[in-house]
């Protein structure tokens, strides 16, 4: 139902040698939970107890997957942890869930990938002619027999994992163990976050995002590098830099537009913070005269706030939520899409009715959201409905980890602005343009961002 | 986990002679999804066609209980639904969820009950004198049995129930199904709200909250009066008014506070208008000098928003919120209470980080949730912790359809004001007065409120 | 798909007022896993611990419904327990599965019942002038009401049921368990089975069939008498024996036909033998000149086993069966009745082809499993197929406690003999007499049977 | 529980070019109902629609892991099928559930193995060191990749596995489904059966055991040959016989003894007529002066009868036989494994009271459950026990796809028949002797055995 991209995964390692008991499990648990976000699909824990990977994972959300006796049970020193998303109706079989354990010949592996590798079935057909054989169709398998075709030639994992460097293409934020070590990886692009914390225990933890660092209590040390391959071993954490570098990086601007949590912090920038810098923007070089600025829960929410503090315009809370909604819930027969997000959206008619708004959205994906939702302002009273997204148009295909629809189901993929603001029933419409967009992220360096499904330009090599 | 007391039920009803197949199985799913925050034990809907009562019932959420077969296989012209709360650890069996159909000298009833009879006992053995046997120990079977008595000298079900008030002594708003009637009654204190509204097609509609008027696209008509006892036949409506006034009217505060959902409108006043507006008076009778505000999810929310406008500090966000961590999730035996509270609240340090803060929260049961927060606050740089609370201190217990804990474990029971400042390490403490509190309802007319939790002051003969 | 009547219960109880742990519960449930032919379609046990009783039930098999750790939290010195039988697709709701639990004037009251009450509904409208509310519409209730409206004036529960006796009429066997004493009482016509057996550490068994007390390694002691009310208190048994000769004896013959185990003893007559000995009878007073016997399993086995004794043709196993095709299993779409009963029933071929069968049955309902058989028999080259059963034709219906169609569906209501032979395609076709039926008990002395469904003789003042 | 060895797998297939709708899923749910006894742990279904393999598998008995709603989606024109054995407390995860579907450079396969690959940790070292990975422990994967990495030099599927055979060692009856065929093989020893059949409407039909062809009312055309590979493409069966005679026959014997259904025919010999012979040799070379013969049910059965015919001693039913408790059941914390098989047989006292006894059973592992049943019957006053076996003493480990515990968990390890029977409290105990044992299947022809297990004798070049 929601109108919205979704990200692919999230994942979590952790690694503390005196760990005892079901510690690490309850970390692996608590990462999870706070990367739940990134994938409600499946999710898994592997976990190694004396060199031996024991694993639990299913299709569910993690509070469905995992109980109490699940995790008391899961032991040992190292903790990989996974979670997918899913659209719904169409929950990925079993066989697809991570981490994705397999045996080769130096034993077993967890590997927990967040991404996509663009190469794959060119990979796939390259292998299967040597008489591989495949479980899924996902690109994980191909993730772990580029590792293990690698391994006996590279010497350790960590080499085999240097070397698919050169091989894999696409994006992947990879954690992965083995009976000795936890090998931590992100392509030289850089697409998807993936950083790095410690607790003060000692144990050291990997991660999608820093909320799932402060969901186990460990501190944020650094982003993991694109193109560094870290491996931890006996404790002792050794970082290979040699495909830094390589290639531009190029970092997914959507990521704080939408994927990861507002109390994320992605290379210095907190994401709450982006999106209210986006809603200031968005003031500046799109402003409308109203009387109200609403935003749509829980994304639009604080760039509603910034363009409010920009524009001087009031904020005000526009909509009650019910949080037993978020989930994907039953759609009986009669049951309308327009009953499912009056269901999940309560507009304050007391606050709005006889305004102007200023209605900010995050983004647009087919629209059908933000068509019922300006029809449910009209119904109250609202007076004029101002549509303000924090983010340009979609107009692209995405192949680097997140689930995009074909171009044909975007709203803005051959309609003009003005078409699309029809559509939606607004009376104005306005997109924050691509160029102010990296301005989201003040300090990002010489930090790089892949912005292709607004604009097109696909970093270069990248594109299956 | 939750450091709350807790509504003990939500009722729902929907009376529409022209509905086919499933269409009031889904508005009643509707309605129990809008009703889900006033209990998340167990639910149920009752629905009636051609005369025959059928029921589906079960612990677990809406969402848990109910799938699309189900609501799709419940068709009738009548339905009625109902949602309980539960304690984790304790979930109430299944005899105990509501509605509770049963039948008796007339054919099939379907008791949807909110509140708590306080001379349940009394009745009960009186009853069990005459062979009364009971399935369960809950006070609606009580109320099946008073209706059931009175029946046949009555001479109507709605007659029975009339005549049941003079009996029943508590808190309850009822939603009552026959083979060919719908009877909604509200005790003639009206502890617990009560709605009416009608859909444009003119199903007629009721429920504990106007959120669940909105679910189902009704618009709100009026409250169900204290003491009104209603009844729909043949798609007429009747209200018999003979028991109201008999006794002033005592609605349960602390449903503005803390219970009803902010987008619910109780008595003309909105719920989150009466937080904000509570944030407001406590800013003005409890002022700090301070950097920020910033409130605890969700209900201290509008209360730090009311703070900040009445006071000038700025209202900032202090917390990224886990909504995935909303329900009681597991808590595998490594896993302390402090971690806990960590997934679902992250602190967002860059707001934070050496500010002195004016934390609202809108109310303190045991104060441990508050302790930690103070502690994490703390551990982020913030410099000084004002604690204000949006109500009065819980000294006392309720008997009105809440979940109270016995006084004992309330952290305002035998600590003075100073004592609690200091067990949860805040820099100081301050609450919102029994005098103010009837401010957050400015156009209450001759409405009366029960704040008896707070002040110990018990509607006459109303205690067990 | 079975084409043969059902038992309705099976009830069980055990009384050890020095058992620890889980002991009863255990023995709880081995009695009713050695009940389970009576019912499966949902049971319970309740146990008594402290004057507090607990119990568990649902709709399923005895295996399904428990499992050790349900089995190991019941501790307590007396248990009911109860299984009830399911027509397929037609599970009984689970507010009919017994033990029926339920408060009263003097406590808690676990109630087993095996029988039907032939005025219940009559009890019913009663009962319900008084004020009395029905959770379920068993005739359960009905008795547990009995019960509760005599309690108070009779003095004892003891006593109650004594009285009740003069009320309630049918068929009843009844574990009742209050919270000091456990009452065993069977109706004066004693149509279904009950008996006692002891242990050797002293606990005293109570159960439908000798098969239970086998299970739990008791010593029959006798049967509970038509008319008996059994109270054990304190350890110590008492008999009422007031109401015993009231009536005249009817046990139901065709417990020892079909419904009970062969294992069992009933009146002093193994089950297993009352079979075989049909068998022989069958032999003599219908004859037929064939190369082998065989029997349809698993109850026409003795009895064609005692056919080949008496006649002299060989017996020969027909069929090989397919132990985990014994439970309903599902039907796709495109699976025929006559696949079902192939999958059962496998004839086997080296065995009969060629030959001159005499095939022996216990009962025929509606004949459609026998055609199948004599069919499948025919394709694999058997000559001649002479059907034989083992009791007369079906041609009433049984208010007592099973299952009965209507007569509407008895393939011998308004069919000749000859035409029953035509329409199953058997060869020649014959049952037992109702005059032969007695000598199946050749020792019965004034036991009385009652054989209603057969000869349409109901015992004087028992239909409903 | 069970004091039994334990066959591994079933498999089944079917193939069909005219099927339509759910027919093919039908029959190979009902082929696997038939070959239940083979495997209780797991199984599934594969089904190939126009070159689509879809497939459905999970843990558990096939009317657990089977509904209608899954059946009916299940269309297509070829199925495979596959149930496996559990030791209960230890199931199989989900992952080694068969069919093993696997994607290939041609396409996806579908595997259903019925076996054990001797050499497969050998083949699973040297694949691995080519960069092979694997998901499961299970041989069946290494018959993929065997089969995948001779895929493309042989040029069909069919190839590959008739290549196979030269590289695979031990037992193995495949039954395997590629987009475009069906291929169908059995090792050169033969060491597990496998039969085909065709049915009325052309299709073909392929299993473990003839029960299955007799469910889907199929008739038996012939074994397949130990050394065939039989494709079936477009609907004609082409057989490969090349690898046929290779190696002298080795039909597991213990198929007759206990492993096969008794009405499914192996090499024409009726399994059921096997284990009478068995008796009649076994009374022959074995005999005792007593007054009845009874047998362990179900397998022990036939035998006694057989012993019964050739003594003259009078064949009696010794036990009535819960079929409740066929299945693995709880086991409380009080119960000992006594009650437990006191709960599956109960001694028949009537016909047992004062007798001396011949116990035919057909094997014994550990003897625990002989020594129980001894026990019970001496209780009931029987007053002498002469055990007889109708097979050897087992000595030795299975390697060939049974369930076989270490040689230590033997009875019949370490002991003399003297000490095994005081163990286990018979007054007489003999076995029937490997040289008789052959002549249970008169008329084998050049078929050979493996009777390793009772003699040590393993066919050459087959042990890991």
């Amino acid at each position: 139902m929601d109108d919205k991209f979704r990200e692919e995964c999230g994942v979590f390692g952790v690694y503390d040698k005196s760990a005892t008991g079901n510690k690490l499990a309850t970390q692996a648990y608590l990462g999870l939970m706070a990367l739940q976000h990134r994938g409600q699909e499946a999710c898994g824990i592997a976990i190694n107890k004396d060199r031996e990977i024991d694993f639990h994972k299913d299709v569910g959300l993690v509070e469905e997957v995992f109980d109490d006796k699940i995790i008391n049970a899961m032991e040992g020193v190292m903790a990989v942890a996974h979670c997918r998303y899913s659209t719904a109706g169409n929950r990925t079989d079993k066989n697809s869930a991570q981490p994705l354990v397999v045996n080769y010949a130096k034993g077993q592996l967890a590997i927990c990938h967040n991404g996509n590798i663009t190469n794959a079935e060119q990979l796939r057909q390259e292998y299967q002619l040597d008489g591989a054989i495949y479980r899924s169709n996902t690109d994980t398998e191909i993730i772990a027999y580029t590792i293990a075709r690698n391994r006996l030639a590279e010497g350790s994992v960590e080499g085999a994992v240097a070397k698919a460097m050169g091989i894999l293409r696409g994006a992947y934020s990879l954690i992965i163990m083995s009976p000795s070590k936890m090998i931590v990886a992100r392509d030289p692009h850089g697409f998807r976050p993936l950083c790095y914390g410690e607790r003060a225990d000692g144990g050291l933890v990997f991660a999608s995002e820093t909320c799932a660092l402060d969901a186990v209590d460990a501190k944020f040390v650094r982003e993991v590098l694109p193109g560094e391959v870290i491996v931890v071993k006996d404790g002792v954490l050794h970082s290979n830099t040699e495909n830094c570098g390589k290639q531009a990086s190029s970092l997914c601007i959507f990521e704080y537009i939408y994927f990861a949590r507002p109390d994320s912090t992605i290379n210095n920038q907190l994401v709450n913070d982006a999106r209210r810098l986006s809603g200031r923007l968005l003031a500046k070089v799109k402003p409308v005269d109203a009387d109200i600025v609403i935003g749509v829960p829980d994304s639009g929410i604080p760039s509603a706030i910034g363009y409010a503090e920009e524009s001087g315009i009031p904020y005000e809370e526009g909509f009650g939520k019910n949080r037993y909604a978020g989930r994907t819930f039953i759609r009986p027969d009669q049951m309308s899409r327009e009953a499912a997000v009056r269901l999940k959206l309560n507009p304050l008619k007391k606050y709005l009715e006889g305004k102007r708004v200023v209605l900010v959205d995050d983004s647009m994906v087919r629209g059908t959201t933000n068509s019922i939702i300006i029809k449910m302002l009209r119904e109250i009273g609202v007076r004029e409905v101002h549509l303000r997204m924090s983010s340009p148009a979609f107009r692209y295909p995405c192949y680097f980890g997140t689930d995009v629809p074909d171009s044909i189901q975007l709203i803005s993929y051959g309609n003009t602005v003005d078409d699309v603001c029809k559509i939606v029933g607004a009376d104005s419409l306005a997109y924050l343009d691509i160029n102010d967009l990296k301005n989201i992220i003040p300090d990002a360096g010489n930090l790089g961002f892949c912005h292709a499904c607004f604009s097109g330009e696909y970093p270069p090599n990248t594109r299956p």
